[in-house]
């Protein structure tokens, strides 16, 4: 076992630019997969499958270097919790490239008709959706409370816009049959950017708690807050 | 700091005890609220709302026990996999409560209209969800590396019931456009348990991880599969 501190500070490093490369890969998949939706352009999504296996691969990494870091290291209080993070994170970012796959499959359904209308609402919470996952991850490499403070709060906004998206497709669905399967394919898909959204939001939570070690994610009475640990 | 073997396992112990409340709680969760949608009885899942207050309320409990076990215990080896497997599955199971309450918003819009159809696939993958949220806490606190595998294998069912459930409805929505709200319902209700499988196969997959130090996820080819770590 290595005693060097410094030693420990870059593996360390190498942990949060392998979270790195994992959400900038998400994001991508992401942008892909929705513009191959707006440009109806095939070949944009192509390389999607391939960047999922880079997350997979990029998952596993991250939990067997944080299990030897918390064997070998047996690390306490902030580093503690970082690699206690880093390992929850890392499986909030493979789900996003699941759910880029799922949207994929939809997206080929769609391509194969007519555009039921232009899409406006779902690409505007595609950006949202990316944005909250690359802020995320500035986040919790930056160490800032409150820009994963205002990830969480985008997160209502993802959601105003998935309500909406219900209502217009629904109207069309009612008013011409013909348009049933592909209304409920771009509901499908507004359904995939919400969840991603929401696992932006729960990096940014994890962020906050490595950082504040306060638990924002279901608040209490202050009266019923049990002290700050401070491990 | 104490030294004594035996007070750990206790700690471990009641870590388990925990999380397996969790599952109990989710179980009933989702059997609330299917049977709400079934028998059309809103008084069945009036309660699921505190429930979920309870999941959460265990998540945090969870974690930060895990936090302190991991500072101060130092656990290596086949204990530091089980804590670290437990914050997972701790994410996991609060996810399922927040499913069943999504399920339960649905139910709600079904509960003021007229049956579209005798429900009998929704609750036959609802069964299955419960029974692979039961069976994988089995596996967890039972070091069953083979139950753990057969729910992960129960997870084909579960989406080939989602696919038949999705061309059915699609059918009445397509044939009597009156029936698209409700079978949007249904199929949003089945995609929220659809979800609530998935989060089973994930806590079966790190049982398994904790049990063998075997990634099961993402398999590899032998030749690119790192020898196993036994931290």
């Amino acid at each position: 076992m290595d005693t060097q501190p410094r030693r420990f500070d870059k593996e360390l490093d190498e942990l949060k630019k392998k979270l790195i490369h994992m959400a900038a890969l998400a994001e991508t998949m992401i942008d892909k997969t929705v513009s191959e939706l707006v440009r109806r352009d095939e070949q944009l999504a192509r390389k999607v499958p391939e960047y999922e296996e880079e997350l997979n691969r990029l998952q596993m990494e991250i939990d067997e270097e944080a299990m030897r870091l918390l064997a070998t290291r047996q690390p306490v209080a902030s580093d503690l919790r970082f690699i206690v993070a880093a390992t929850k994170i890392n499986g909030d970012l493979e789900r996003i490239g699941d759910l880029a796959i799922n949207i994929t499959e939809n997206v080929h359904i769609l391509a194969g008709q007519p555009p039921l209308k232009p899409l406006i609402d779902i690409p505007r919470m595609a950006d949202l959706a990316r944005k909250m996952v690359r802020e995320s991850l500035e986040a919790f490499v930056g160490d800032d409370a409150l820009l994963a403070q205002s990830v969480i709060m985008t997160d209502d906004q993802v959601d105003a816009l998935k309500d909406q998206i219900l209502r217009e497709l629904l109207t069309y669905m009612m008013a011409d049959p013909r348009t049933i399967e592909r209304g409920l394919a771009l509901i499908l898909v507004s359904r995939h950017l919400e969840r991603i959204a929401d696992h932006a939001t729960n990096i940014a939570e994890d962020v906050i708690y490595m950082i504040q070690g306060r638990d924002v994610r279901h608040p209490r009475t202050p009266k019923e807050r049990p002290p700050d640990l401070d491990v």
